[in-house]
């Protein structure tokens, strides 16, 4: 193996498949990035056991030159941390079997290579399903629903958003049983599929294809999910189980709409939540008050209150919100919705408030009450 | 108590009070923030047991205008935590004995006040000697020496930096016993003073007065220093102890002396960091190589070792440089040298190398080798 490689693009690609490698892993070869050059150019791999992160470098006359093909798998952290500290083109070379030579200006080192044939195969995704999609519009879906998420494990299914493509429509779901966090899609192919990705793999997908203006393309097997994209392809495991049925939970009668200002509330909401840090008083409480207002207030005993009243814009049904919800679930709900105003939709105590941008379908929040 | 003051003033005066408070302070009263309002302004307090930060707010038309002076202290991470978020001009008056309220805009808040009279009484250093000096010339002693001072507490006296003043020069020094940082400056004052102040309370002084250009004023009493700039005061307690004597640290033959270029050295350090980042290996190699030039290597087993070669600029003496030195030790030091060149002497292998600015006697920093 032996190749010449502009040291910026090699760098990037390392940070990117490194992102996935655990320190902690139990399997020792794990810990290393593979690197396998070929006519074609250069493909790295980092992997944990859930998460396969692989980056494919084209041979080009001024980024990389191939001089001969081959493999190794050099120990990650070592080699993410030596190519970003190389001054200039790289030189990169099998020297033995067990240590490659990277040379860079004045600068020489030797690494030792780990054992390529105890490196995992990765699975095969060509029996699966796959199709292309927007890949601004993918990753927004996996944004605004993400933070959702069940964070203890007791339920592993809900660890993961939810993902389905049926009819024309992408959805996306994440619920921790107290919030949910729903966007919805219209897409141009038809596809029936659905699956349950792990939050890990998904926040590494928004890492991996945050500059990306291009089309992603999705394969879908029974037990994983590739995204791919312009030389980047991340596979991940799905979560197993059954996903709970959404639809419902989305209450059908309203007792209550009111539409406010969106930045409004979310500064009152985000200032109220100072004295609702405490344990059990982790709530916000919301009134409707005389004259089209809406009262934001918190209190923690032997601290101090706080409260302040916003307008409402429009108000119709029975007016008589009076709720306590956790702040930090109404904050990350309004931090994604789109727009200048919400409607929010209150129903009886037991029922969840259902938040959206108005006059948009697209997205729907839910949020449980809490007992004050 | 009542006053009214800017938002923007009253935030930034209550974070740096607040950035010297524990919250694992063992005494409650110190996890509050004391305000006193008089005709003048607003002074606000924050301690721990070791080191007190006040700042004056000086009444003026626009910023502070004090309604009725009184005292109060108010729990300090609430507070701070609030006034960061306060969307406008702050109104504050103490409502009855208990509590304190804020409004501002449409924002109306009541906070528990702390019992005033447990506040601790701060020292008194109107028995000191006293005398200004100028600001960023101090805050860049503190600088260039902190990062040497001891971490481990076996000899607590080396974990300050010891400030001397005596007959026109002031001098800081800094060591672990293994590398040590010397900055002189002459001054035009006459002071004979010298005192060890905490590394924390160091870190705080570059904090307070990192964007003054004003004079500082500098108070010693036997068992405190207070250093003092425009309306804010840090009072630190000294370490006890006798500073050892540093002069005779230095080593006054020299076998080798080179100059070579410092941004050139510390990148080539830097790398060869990579492999002297295990236990045994924290080691850089420095070797003088034939033609004037000097080798950078490290080397950690099994994993691999990396080497570059820089041109020595000038050379004199013995020229039989091949020392291993830790390479943080040697990083720290050349970060905070001013110049393009450094000029680094060599002593027998028992002895610390001396490294300085070329032709700039003002910094001293030595490091001792460390065997292979």
């Amino acid at each position: 193996m032996e190749f010449f490689i502009n040291e910026k693009i090699l760098s990037e690609a390392v940070a990117d498949v490194a992102a996935v490698i655990s320190q902690k892993s139990t399997l020792f070869i794990l810990k290393g990035i593979k690197i396998e050059a070929s006519e074609d150019g250069v493909r790295l791999t980092g992997s944990n056991s859930d998460l396969i992160v692989e980056k494919q470098i084209p041979a080009e006359k001024t980024a990389l030159e191939v001089i001969h093909p081959g493999t190794c798998v050099l120990p990650g952290s070592y080699f993410q941390e030596l190519v970003k500290k190389l001054p200039g083109n790289v030189h990169m070379k099998k020297g033995s079997e067990s240590c490659v030579t990277i040379h860079a200006g004045d600068v020489k080192t030797t690494l030792s290579v780990l054992s390529e044939g105890e490196y995992p195969r990765l699975p095969e995704l060509d029996a699966g399903d796959d199709f292309s999609i927007n890949g601004a519009r993918f990753l927004s879906m996996i944004r605004e629903t993400m933070f959702a998420v069940a964070t203890d494990g007791n339920r592993p299914i809900l660890t993961g958003v939810h993902l389905s493509f049926s009819g024309g429509t992408a959805q996306a779901v994440a619920t921790n049983s107290q919030r949910l966090a729903m966007v919805k899609q219209d897409i141009d192919i038809e596809t029936e599929n659905s699956c349950t990705v792990p939050k890990t793999a998904l926040k590494q997908m928004l890492k991996l294809f945050r500059s990306s203006k291009q089309t992603v393309r999705i394969w879908f097997t029974d037990h994983y999910i590739q995204v791919k994209s312009s030389g980047t392809s991340i596979t991940s495991r799905l979560l197993d189980g059954r996903y709970p049925n959404v639809a419902d939970l989305i209450p059908n009668e309203t007792k209550t709409v009111i539409i406010v200002d969106r930045l409004r509330l979310m500064e009152a909401v985000d200032r109220a939540g100072l004295f609702a840090t405490e344990w059990r008083n982790h709530n916000v409480h919301l009134k409707f008050i005389e004259g089209n207002r809406l009262r934001i207030s918190s209190y923690t005993p032997q601290i101090g209150n706080i409260e302040e009243v916003i307008r409402v814009n429009k108000c119709s049904g029975d007016d008589l919100v009076d709720v306590y919800v956790d702040g930090t679930f109404l904050l990350d709900a309004l931090k994604v919705i789109h727009g200048k105003k919400v409607d929010i939709r209150f129903h009886d105590f037991m029922k969840p408030m259902v938040i959206q941008g108005e006059g948009d379908e697209s997205q729907v929040h839910l949020i449980s009450p809490v007992r004050a």
